[in-house]
């Protein structure tokens, strides 16, 4: 059986780092994008389209009022919406199948509920999502702090709704994963370091 | 600065075991129980009737409708609650800045957050705990279940309680700890061994 570890991580947590670096440190193989690239090569969907559908809100990708959204969408929405959630499921169990591996996001600590992966929640405190955020930008000083807030807040909002539509569990919440880890104060490397001893 | 490891656990979760071997391990003192001693050794109560007030949820300790309360406690009850928790801020202070250390329990995260500690929070699913519970009876077949069950739920609600009312924070939300351990299915020994090379 493979090594497979899932991590959720709340927008700014540095949780994508923290996959990469596991992944690379571990020389386990690493998926994050390289999921919906593969959901949209099965569907013959693009990766605009695929993409948009994985980080929507439940409610808007099965609207009560269907007549408008479908009018967007087109005729085919619904079709597509569980074409990809079925790909998502298929590409991520593939995925564990055939290496050890580190996979970021897209509810894969529930869909792989049977290959028992390790499932890792990666979460820091809002002053620390924010600094980090500003970091990944050329002119921090030009952000607006307080829009930043709110849309770290509302990616996550997202994140939630998406987990809990697609497996029934609230996600975030500690008994859906084997450890949780807080970035508040740390350097990234410094906390793959621990988890990467528990795989050697 | 001395290393300092706070303990937060559920009822059930094997975080005592955890916090005792950790510090077995890496050769640090080891405080629980020894916090209830103390406290009574310098209020001059006796250890039971600290146990009592450490354990015991808020609106018990200030009732509201003071006079039956008071009068089943005694007149120094309120005055004898709040040396206990003076006291208890003073004793893990102390035992904090003495030498490297684990505490379990008792809000030491709170109390100690100007020192810096690294804050552990462990926790299980039910029947783990369960399992946890009946493995340290002589008859396990002879325990109701059902019962036991309501025990937990009631003891994780009490110390839920107490710290929230001590510390104003939620006990056991993620953000209050710098790592939280899922110890459902496994053996506390496994997750010592990783946490221990954070400190070595």
């Amino acid at each position: 059986m493979n090594n497979v570890i899932t991590i959720g991580r709340e927008f700014g947590s540095g949780g994508r780092e923290f996959g990469r670096l596991l992944a690379e440190k571990l020389g386990y193989e690493y998926y994050d994008k390289e999921i919906i690239t593969e959901i949209a090569k099965k569907t013959s969907l693009s990766e605009t389209y695929v993409k948009q559908i994985v980080e929507q809100t439940p409610h808007s990708l099965f609207p009560i009022t269907t007549g408008n959204a479908f009018a967007y969408y087109g005729n085919n929405h619904l079709y597509n919406v569980q074409s990809i959630f079925r790909e998502q499921t298929n590409v991520i169990t593939e995925m564990a199948k055939k290496s050890d591996c580190v996979i970021v996001g897209r509810c894969a600590d529930y869909i792989l509920e049977d290959l028992n992966p390790f499932k890792i929640f990666i979460y820091a405190d809002e002053k620390s999502k924010i600094e980090r955020c500003l970091k990944k930008v050329d002119e921090p000083e030009s952000v607006n702090v307080k829009k930043l807030k709110r849309q770290i807040k509302n990616i996550d909002k997202n994140r939630a709704r998406y987990y809990s539509f697609y497996t029934g569990k609230k996600w975030g919440d500690k008994l859906n994963y084997d450890i949780c880890i807080n970035t508040s104060d740390i350097e990234i490397s410094e906390a793959v370091s621990v988890i990467e001893k528990l795989f050697e």
